[in-house]
């Protein structure tokens, strides 16, 4: 069923695969489909997607936000979270939020056999930037706004 | 199952059952059950809730917001949603959104006969206000803030 604004099916909204890391983190992360329904509904302030995981793949590296609270909403299947705590397993209808400045790096893995369907839910803010403890990336960093570097500063 | 931060089961977070409208509108929400999941992770820059609307009740009284996006992500059940276009049913998995700014009051009603779960997903910024096109309310009016006002200025 198609609906017009203000509502929408998730399943009307183009599911994007793509990833602006660098290899060889990008293949661990791709394929996946993600539906930005927030931006498909016309929101600015906060960014809503529903992302579905495919087994063997992981969300993101593990990484925290500076300025972008983030909240995850598992819909379908199991994932595995991965922070400083170690690793734990959520099902569907289980949730899992990281408040911005909190220097806890996350990721969430699929090590399933079945797709995993779930929602990301931030804020929006511009000055936003992210830290991988686990590898060699920065978001965002003063000297290479809006782009991934080395931790030395280097563009990729 | 009980999970520590930073992840959780929303049944684990208490449901709270209140509302600062003033009657007649109160009785049209409550009871209800809503469950603050970003709050309960430590969220302060989004709010994310889980509610659950009985039949013949509504998730409020028609509304725009001035300085927050706001998204609802239907879970469970079927919901009606009033806007200026009229109305539309509303199934699990499906979504709607409100821009910030965007003067289309709208609300959800279960007009069914079974409970409706569903999340509702917004910015925080202290500067909100609301608007209510049918009824004779406004939310933090400058010569009022924090609290309910009558259109016309007096506090309720």
């Amino acid at each position: 069923m198609l609906l017009r604004k203000p509502a929408l099916d998730p399943q009307t909204v183009p599911a994007i695969s793509r990833s602006s890391y660098p290899e060889p983190y990008r293949a661990r992360v791709l394929p996946r489909e993600v539906r930005r329904l927030g931006e498909a509904l016309g929101l600015t302030r906060i960014g809503v997607n529903v992302a579905t995981l495919l087994p063997g793949k992981e969300s993101s590296m593990r990484h925290w936000h500076t300025h972008e609270d983030e909240l995850v909403y598992l819909l379908e299947g199991e994932l595995v979270l991965v922070t400083d705590a170690g690793e734990r397993a959520l099902r569907a209808g289980q949730c899992a939020g990281f408040p911005a400045g909190h220097r806890d790096g996350h990721q969430l893995v699929n090590r399933g056999t079945s797709p995993a369907v779930y929602l990301e839910i931030s804020n929006r803010d511009a000055a936003d930037g992210a830290q991988y403890p686990d590898v060699d990336l920065v978001w965002n960093a003063p000297e290479n706004p809006g782009a991934y570097s080395h931790k030395d500063g280097r563009k990729y």
